[in-house]
């Protein structure tokens, strides 16, 4: 892990990276306890690790819960180049979108489980370095958010990774793999839907919410298009908080 | 509006109170700021204002929001004598469910609406009462939270009273008036749907969630049974204090 920049703005640490041929961010509380928890955050498809609002999440997660947040690019995104094999895929759901093509689910499922293939043992080499530094070590508490395509990555990648012990997933579109993998997560899990995307069907969020063996689960669903996650508290139950933090605060809310 | 009792313990005053016919249950903060918001907490069906449970969740409104909270017995429930159409009902839906008769739903439905048609003027004139006294007064922002058949009163209750402000319902069982009651709902909206319950299917809890009209609203469902809520957090949107207190502790959480 080799950190290629380093910048301090408003109570957090911003510093990028590389590890291999990954490119990454790992944000950081300027002061606090040792042992804080760290979150890893996958960006949406189409985005990057710093999409404006997937940074200011981040951010938020820093300065109001003092987490670490770490994100990289998915493969084909951000600063990664996108092979020949992805851009066809990309072409072909957004013609199929275009035309109101059925196949666009199929499509964008295949899409993203080729590149959860792929950026699985990504974040596993992230979060060896990650956990590595002195700041955060490995006895820290791992939590994974990401929506959509950062789904249909995050779900195989916590069915594998026992260093995760909560996580935030939604609306990731109908694959079969997917399913599979949710029925080997039972860590707390919140589960988001947003009940008017088009492209993703509400239906297939319940199935998936109900294929999580976990107990200690919620679906979270509200009056919403694709992409867009409300933040006026109304889904805001201090998940990560609860689930990662040593002092739970959910009691002084 | 008659006290008949006034105790106090652990920060919270408890004055129980008959109007007219009803009977009903005040819990306030033993001292706080003049204006603190008031919630109208309905008991489900087969229970009554002094349930345990019920009084719990009560007492951590008081001391945790500082709010008012009151309650009143449905008719035929607690201190309240049960007509013959009542035991009738209540007999036929009981034989329903231990037979396993589809009609189960239907009788349920015809009860609670009925139910709902008298305790909706009772809870119009508890409003009236409730606000005239002068520590509490006509300006607090008033919210209603009631589950099952107290969502199949509160629901209607909202319809028609532009006094309550926000309002957390769940898994009522299904009835056409209740979803045009529904439709008439644009206030910030909370629906709780247990997955697990076998006897109010989720879909009609989907149904009358995308009833309301309101923009403000989330659904949170989680893997439960009948008349089990989890009160570990992770339904805990901070939903009345962002919407009912002045000073909104959400960021605070």
């Amino acid at each position: 892990m080799k950190f290629t920049s380093q910048t301090s703005s408003n109570g957090v640490v911003e510093r990028t990276f590389t590890l291999g041929d990954l490119t990454g961010v790992l944000w950081s509380p300027e002061s606090g306890p040792s042992g804080a928890p760290l979150i890893l955050a996958g960006h949406p498809g189409g985005l990057d690790k710093k999409a404006p609002t997937h940074v200011a999440r981040a951010h938020a997660a820093v300065t109001r819960d003092g987490f670490h947040v770490v994100s990289i690019d998915a493969p084909g995104h951000g600063d990664r180049p996108r092979s020949t094999q992805d851009l066809r895929w990309i072409n072909e759901f957004r013609q199929a979108r275009a035309d109101g093509n059925p196949a666009f689910g199929r499509i964008l499922a295949d899409y993203c489980a080729s590149v959860a293939a792929r950026a699985v043992p990504e974040w596993q080499a992230t979060i060896d370095a990650v956990v590595a530094l002195p700041e955060i070590g490995p006895a820290v508490p791992i939590g994974y958010v990401g929506m959509s395509m950062a789904s249909a990555i995050g779900i195989p990648l916590t069915a594998v990774e026992p260093r995760i012990s909560a996580a935030r997933f939604g609306w990731a579109s109908a694959h079969d793999a997917l399913l599979e993998a949710a029925k080997r997560v039972a860590i707390p899990i919140e589960y988001l839907i947003p009940l008017s995307d088009k492209e993703i069907p509400r239906e297939f969020g319940f199935e998936l919410f109900d294929a999580f063996p976990s107990e200690d689960k919620v679906l979270l669903a509200f009056p919403s298009a694709h992409h867009q996650v409300p933040t006026d508290g109304r889904l805001d139950t201090r998940f990560f908080p609860r689930h990662l933090s040593h002092a739970d605060s959910n009691t002084a809310g």
